[in-house]
């Protein structure tokens, strides 16, 4: 298809479906706008779990084991913060733990989450844009049935184990688009906007709840497609499913469809779930079907075209 | 010998026989104060070389093989911070460098680098009371034919190479002891201050340049006895003898014994050193000979007892 491609990502799914647009697009044509609602400072550092997952996607270094984190990791200095009483809870791994400070350094130099996103992704050998959803902090507040919990407390201290009420996304109201998102939105070449595989409620809504993206999506004059990160009524990674049980939502590609409504044009839905695509269209959202399910580069490449010829195909 | 001991201590030699008297004083007999000259702010972190030293060899952690930093030491953070086209200039080892980020918190929240020295020794399980020289930041800086150097940058930037003329110890007017320090000086039953065998210009002058530690010196009632870093003309370690060529003093014992003057009741010399005795003691200081070149623990335990035996006939 012809255009540019703006792609919204949060994690490990979001994050492939990305490795996968860049692979088949040329640097200029694709910007990847990154949820930072996750983002938290943990032992004065900076960390920007999505971005980084991103960074290392692309670049090649995710660690395919673990799914987070950079590939031939070592954990000596968690080790060490153990046995001087530190907190253990968040794993910061040796070599992840250079972009932490490194990142540490070129804020504190007074530039941008931009600008240190450009940093590290140049000096990783990226060519395509990563960029922050804002450059002001968004901080995502799960409202659970114990009370309000920082995402990455209740995500990683205690393992999404409590019950899910809503969520709330700190600093949105305030929040402008970051200028690399920004020059995207406004780029008269836009082509399509691609919502990768990432959960809807924690990655793609506070990207979406931005208000100038918000504006954007209602008025938008170009396609909208989102890859439903729902198959087979399972998540195919991270708490997706249940906090639809919790919320209740159907958990099925339809619920997906459900919950991003009139925001979407098309929602790409794996082949095991292809009967629900009656109920979709009948909201008015199309279906394409294709394999989503990505367990290699190749597989994010072959996604990757398959959503982009759907955009086309709706434009 | 009866009443506490106060040992001055820079890095690895300094180190050893801090090693050797906690090995042989019950931890409530013996205070280390560190020198904290060297101290610098790097990647943001807050790094006190010769305090960590004192700690890990204290602890049983320091490594053998390097002479400084943590043993089972890893690099994968200096690996990605060169990756990501960081400073690698100053090397910090990834267990290494928890204990800078665990500094870094504790001073962050308002604490001083006493109680960041206390926790984070008691945390590796040290008995015996380690301090800084000082709260207050005192920066050594060395005048060298290439100007002035901030002293890492002398040190590990350059290798040494840059032609000494003098030293300052910036901020040192301003600087009090530190409250453990303090607390070592004022002790109605201190028995004797050790001089470690640790650089005299850049360990040793900034603790002892300290207005009320110099004070102290000059009006004090139990003996100064230092150990000799000289041995049979070079340096254990470091860059001692190199200083002081350029600085037109002797190398060798003799030289020690000029350098620290009436500021010290004896000096321990090795054994090979044996001939220097009769002029060092014309100075007007007494002499031990002794092994003092700690190849184990076994050998800092013994120069330990030579020197507290040695003290305590001074008094």
């Amino acid at each position: 298809m012809a255009g540019t491609i703006l792609a919204l990502a949060g994690g490990v799914g979001g994050a492939k479906l990305a490795r996968g647009l860049a692979d088949v697009l040329e640097p200029g044509r694709l910007t990847v706008a990154v949820n930072t609602g996750d983002d938290f400072e943990h032992m004065g550092l900076p960390i920007s779990p999505d971005l980084d997952t991103v960074m290392y996607t692309l670049a090649g270094r995710a660690n395919k084991e673990t799914g987070w984190g950079v590939a031939d990791e070592t954990w000596s200095f968690m080790e060490a913060i153990g046995d001087l009483g530190g907190e253990t809870w968040f794993r910061l791994g040796d070599r992840d733990l250079a972009t932490h400070v490194m990142r540490r350094r070129i804020l504190d130099a007074g530039k941008t989450l931009s600008e240190a996103t450009d940093a590290l992704a140049g000096a990783l050998g990226i060519r395509h844009r990563i960029v922050p959803m804002s450059d002001r902090p968004v901080r995502t507040v799960v409202e659970t049935d114990e009370g309000p919990l920082p995402f990455q407390d209740y995500f990683v201290r205690r393992r999404c184990e409590p019950r899910v009420a809503a969520f709330r996304f700190e600093g949105i109201e305030a929040a402008a688009p970051s200028p690399g998102l920004s020059a995207a939105l406004s780029d008269p070449d836009l082509g399509a906007v691609v919502i990768c595989p990432s959960n809807p409620y924690v990655s793609v809504a506070p990207i979406v709840g931005i208000p100038t993206v918000a504006e954007f999506i209602d008025a938008r004059d170009v396609p909208v497609v989102a890859v439903s990160p729902i198959v087979g009524g399972r998540a195919v990674k991270g708490p997706a499913a249940k906090m639809m049980a919790e919320l209740g939502a159907e958990i099925s590609a339809l619920g997906i469809a459900q919950h991003y409504g009139t925001r979407i044009d098309g929602l790409a839905i794996d082949e095991v779930d292809a009967g629900f695509a009656p109920d979709i269209e009948a909201l008015g959202v199309a279906v394409r079907v294709a394999p989503t399910v990505m367990r290699s580069e190749e597989d994010s490449r072959t996604l990757a075209r398959e959503t982009l010829a759907f955009a086309d195909g709706l434009r």
